[in-house]
């Protein structure tokens, strides 16, 4: 079947007639504030998608979890032999500061020429919004839908999806299905789709040492008291050297290289390096690399420590003398295949143990294991190929990615093939103020997702 | 000349006669805010204060600095070989935040018990009035004042008076005196009076690095992109070992330990080492000292450098998966004799850049000489032998207190010998929230200043 078939086209022409109304109901989801690590407007935003999914002849119901709900949705009517096609999305957001960085209102769908800008408009709203469009599209093409449906919309993803495992591991009988399509997708730089088969894990925790009931005047407590701030110093400097080794006993014992086949995917990716260079404007990239097969596989392949924030005492202008009683860090560990989040918390506070630093507590804020799907996965194929239709560009194929999330679960407790197809790019400000999308990616990103539907039921 | 002598009991009348109108000074002048933090209020401070000391028959000059004004006073009328004293004060205050803790509003002096309540009240508004009102009485029981006065009353002391030393340093033949007495006086926990003399020096420095022009993802950067929290942590990591060793190459060239007499002075001070691990729950001072002459020398007689802010990146609730462009620390050096807050800086680019850490940048936020006077100074004798004869106790004297001030152009700028006589008490909360004074403590102020004065104009 071509691009030109008249299934397709049938489906295309009702994305195309409907644009106006999903572009609505964006604005709608946009609208719900939802940011899971402030807790602020989660149930809501819940109770607003489950509406939505209903709207659109789903069944849905609001699951507790451990901790934030999930939206449970699923199709009745197909036949008993139809594949069962899981979504995988999340209806939380990243916290939208800092505000004054935003040209528009966050909470506010706002298009500017043919980008529409709102916190969580690509990451994750967007691709709530994409699937029902294309599902609605098929449905509407074909009569009815030609495969199950099976939503998991969770509310956590954007604070390391800290209980999807537990909660996938609890429900595996009422989410079984054959294959599942990830929360993102998209195309790069020179517009090619982008594929992405597997994700780093994830060990977010947060260091913090207390070392008096209350801060201190400098000049009284700086040569007898013990500093905070320095406790988080002097621990902090113990876990990564300046070389970026990870000092940490036993944290590289579980990395598997990449395989050849890995490497050779990594090689066949386009060489976007200068471009990141530029966006972010860095002088260069760590371990002196410039670029090549080889800053792909540091990036990915590699285990990472970073800082992402630090706090304590005077944080405002000009000078304040104090000494601080409270310091914190937060830290991110990425974890590649076969790390273990729970192996590397006790590595970390072991470490920190012998190393003096008993004073620095540890509290785990979120973790997630690393996990790949096999690139030659006949699913894979098949959206693969979907995209040379919609795209026409071949895809370009990551075997892991730098960022994580819970697709261990899917991928080996539900032990589905797993896939990304979507509305991004790379200019998209996830995770940042002004996130966008453009609207050719979003009516793309819906065709891709409703070929795949239309072609699975096939199968 | 005893406590009961004609004149002083001439003075003490005097005193307590004027009492209420002097507090109603006090009122008056704490009614006009003068934050210098926020700048609020400090011309209009300085105006007050001049036309107050027009009032009490000094000539008054608003003078301008390389900052806020500094009011310059002086007398006139003392025979020309009369010896001249020098009053330093100042007339800008703390911020009153956090407002919600006051009891009473910050700029209105409110009476509760014996006890007066403002913010300034004692730091340093209270210290203006008591001396106008020592002053007064002396001029009033002896017909004129035996000594010459000059005042110095700047309106940056609690910014750290940066521009204090280039004032003094420009306008010496004007402010030239044979001793001085320093803003701040009083007793103890167990109201013995409390003599200071000498204070560190401070050097107050910001440190801060960029590594990219903004944040990144951390799963994105992690493995491969410079991230400005772990820069910072490595270079304040040379900066200071575990053991508080300060690892500067130089930084200790220029320090003199204390002498035979400074020894022999912290000897004599009480231990209130039990207290202050109380009010600030500490487990323990550093070095596993427990108090005692040896955690007294310790806290004062070395030098600092303690760490006052960090900041970085995501300092909220929870998880947020960001690399940090920026971080920055607020450090403060604590000096001692000889050490000079240029000089330490300067050792400290040159440590920066011969560690590798050439991105981190160095910014002075404020600068003081470390300066102590002579324990042995007739004038400090006669201000010593003074208070014993107020307050009934001989005085506690701190051959150097643990913070700063700008003392250090007095001292050797002027070549005066300096002294603390005044009106505080330890529950003064000065910087914080219900700063208040004692009565009792307000008439033995302005008694011992008054003694001091007239004692000085008989040698």
């Amino acid at each position: 079947m071509t691009q030109h078939s008249p299934v397709w086209q049938k489906i295309d022409a009702h994305i195309e007639q409907n644009l106006d109304y999903w572009i609505e109901q964006l604005g709608r989801l946009c609208a719900q504030p939802s940011v899971s690590a402030q807790n602020y407007g989660i149930q809501e935003t819940a109770v607003l998608v489950a509406a939505m999914l209903r709207e659109q002849g789903f069944h849905a119901e609001i699951m507790p979890s451990d901790g934030y709900p999930v939206v449970y949705g699923e199709s009745a009517g197909a036949a008993d032999d139809a594949p069962t096609l899981l979504f995988y999305l999340h209806y939380d957001v990243q916290p939208p500061e800092p505000l004054e960085l935003w040209e528009s209102p966050p909470f506010e769908l706002t298009r500017r020429g043919d980008n529409f800008y709102a916190r969580g408009v690509s990451d994750d709203k967007g691709h709530i919004i994409c699937r029902l469009a294309a599902l609605a599209a098929v449905r509407e093409a074909l009569g009815d839908l030609p495969v199950n449906v099976k939503f998991v919309i969770e509310g956590e993803e954007e604070v390391g999806s800290p209980n999807m495992p537990a909660f996938v591991e609890k429900h595996q009988e009422k989410l079984a299905a054959d294959a599942c399509i990830w929360e993102f997708g998209g195309v790069d730089h020179e517009g090619a789709p982008e594929q992405v088969l597997g994700m780093r894990g994830i060990c977010y925790v947060e260091l913090s040492v207390q070392t008096a009931k209350i801060d201190a005047h400098s000049g009284l407590g700086g040569s007898i008291f013990p500093n905070a701030a320095w406790r988080l110093v002097w621990a902090l400097n113990t876990l990564k050297d300046e070389n970026e080794r990870i000092l940490i006993p036993g944290f590289y014992d579980d990395v598997l290289p990449p395989s050849d086949r890995d490497r050779e995917l990594l090689a066949k990716l386009p060489d976007d390096s200068a471009k990141v260079q530029q966006i972010f404007g860095l002088d260069g990239f760590l371990h002196g690399l410039t670029g090549g097969v080889e800053l792909r596989e540091t990036a990915v392949f590699q285990p990472t420590c970073t800082i992402c924030g630090l706090t304590s005492g005077y944080q405002g202008e000009g000078a304040k003398t104090v000494l601080p009683a409270k310091a914190r860090a937060k830290v991110d560990f990425r974890l590649v295949p076969d790390q273990r989040p729970d192996d590397i918390v006790a590595k970390l506070r072991a470490h920190l143990d012998a190393q003096g630093f008993a004073d620095v507590a540890v509290k785990l804020l979120g973790g997630g294991r690393p996990a790949k799907v096999d690139p030659d996965d006949p699913f894979v194929q098949l959206v693969n190929e979907t995209a040379v239709t919609v795209y026409g560009k071949e895809p370009i194929i990551a075997p892991l990615i730098g960022g994580s999330g819970p697709n261990y679960p899917f991928i080996h407790t539900l032990g589905l093939p797993l896939v990304a197809a979507g509305i991004g790019y790379p200019g998209g400000q996830a995770h940042a103020p002004n996130e966008n999308i453009r609207l050719d990616d979003f009516i793309k990103g819906i065709q891709h997702t409703a070929r795949i539907i239309e072609r699975y039921g096939r199968q």
